[in-house]
């Protein structure tokens, strides 16, 4: 039996780990992929504290070695089914069954892709506005999607690029106050009813053909949104229409059961946050087996 | 006019102050002291996600570049005062006057001292249970201080700990929950209205004479309380009885003002946490000026 289960080793299941083993628990971590999570496909790190200008897949490799180093328990599988029991939790996996008394959810969540990037393998989509928007400073940018998060963080770029287009290929989604924002800024262009059908790059330059129309841009946005990794959640009723998982200050509504990182329903989605709530999960699982004790 | 300036250059600060600047805001950070904070004064940092086994200096020095090398303007000035105005705030230190858009209070807080402490300036006093205590399995603590915290923290390193005994000058302020928690512990002793009058160093233990007995621990924890930095702030009205500030999300009750770190009310007072609250003031702030702006 295990006193926690870390699903995820992205950041946010890293830190947990490392503050659950910190903490006197027994503790396993589960990953289906690499240690690292979305950071091992991101270019550059440049606003997580400490460290300056490194890639991605280096700041993963750090962090993955501080939990080597603390002899955190990790294995690659993927979980596939969460069972509550009377005082404890069933957790199946690919590979094995484990008993444990809490389990920290930190799946993270992946980018949709537009169709057409699977097409455009060569070309860079950026996908972190408050990450990458000083690279645009003056420059012109392409926004891809209609719904909130497009429109926020093309409002965020649009503080920063010369000009801003925003095409989606429906009607604006997005809501009405980020829409009224969104027209009153000078240099966004909003496309509704369009589509990209190709993208070619050239000196930098990015030429977009879309249907009916040609746009010439320095970077491309994409924001069609995210997918939280929960389906093997669905049993337990924790999820939120939006795929996310709902907590307060990490506990979901099933006690023992927390939650941090990109499957969260929050606010700020950066490395930084998910680590910080990875630390707070795990101390609220060591606090809840250390009361569940004192009770027995 | 600055867009935003953030008062203390801890983990809170130094965060805030790396993604204002990443934000486009015209930032500047104003610290009283040394780059750093608490952090500072801290021996090993072993839980920040990415740095294993650091020395606190050493860590404090690596996000200090950080924020230099994003060109973060600083000054080593204390603020005393600060005023709102129409649509800005006035802030003034021993040293200048700012005007500013917005404010991110990052002050953090410092520990109270013991009396004795000044007197054994050679007697390694811990403050931290979440990083200590796994130094300490198996062997006997001593903790200082009889309100909330010296509980919670004396209950958590009993999980490692030998022997744990709790001694404080009066009765045991502490919550009801707490001590009924404690006393369940057969490895907690609390010992009420008695004092340390002299601590001394052998063979790496430490004796202590009370005024009516003598105790031989392996460690000494000190938990008699902070003091959140929040002098200047008085005339604002954002200042809980407990002396820290209470905020939802970063944000004070005072728009445009937000605060961060070890000086808010909150449940983990940690670096990773505080470098998390940092970024989400800033952003924030971002948001806010942003409004601002569209509505006028």
């Amino acid at each position: 039996m295990y006193d926690t289960l870390i699903v995820g080793m992205g950041p946010a299941g890293m830190s947990a780990g490392i503050y659950a083993k910190r903490a006197g628990l027994k503790t396993i971590m589960l990953e289906k992929n690499a240690p690292g999570g979305l950071i091992n496909i991101t270019n550059l790190v440049d606003n997580y504290l400490g460290f300056d200008n490194i890639t991605g897949p280096d700041l993963a490799l750090k962090m993955f070695e501080h939990v080597k180093n603390n002899e955190v328990e990790y294995k690659i599988e993927e979980v596939k089914h969460i069972k509550k029991e009377s005082d404890h939790f069933l957790v199946e996996t690919n590979k094995n069954k484990y008993t444990t008394k809490t389990i920290i959810l930190a799946g993270g969540r992946s980018p949709k892709k537009a169709p057409i990037e699977d097409r455009l393998k060569n070309i860079k989509i950026n996908r972190c506005s408050i990450c990458d928007a000083p690279l645009f400073k003056n420059k012109d940018v392409l926004v891809i999607g209609g719904g909130n998060s497009a429109f926020e963080e093309g409002i965020y770029l649009s503080d920063f690029a010369k000009n801003l287009t925003i095409v989606t290929r429906h009607e604006v989604k997005a809501d009405i106050e980020l829409l009224e924002t969104a027209k009153k800024r000078n240099n966004i262009k909003i496309i509704e009813n369009e589509e990209v059908t190709d993208i070619t790059e050239e000196n930098n330059k990015y030429k977009i053909k879309l249907k009916n129309q040609e746009l010439t841009v320095d970077g491309i946005f994409s924001y069609i949104g995210y997918s939280p990794s929960t389906e093997y959640l669905s049993n337990l009723s924790i999820i939120e229409d939006n795929g996310y998982i709902k907590v307060k200050n990490t506990e979901t509504k099933i006690p023992g059961i927390y939650a941090c990182g990109d499957i969260i329903e929050k606010e700020v989605y950066q490395i930084i946050t998910a680590s910080s709530e990875g630390a707070e999960a795990a101390l609220k699982a060591k606090k809840y087996i250390s009361n569940q004790e004192t009770i027995s």
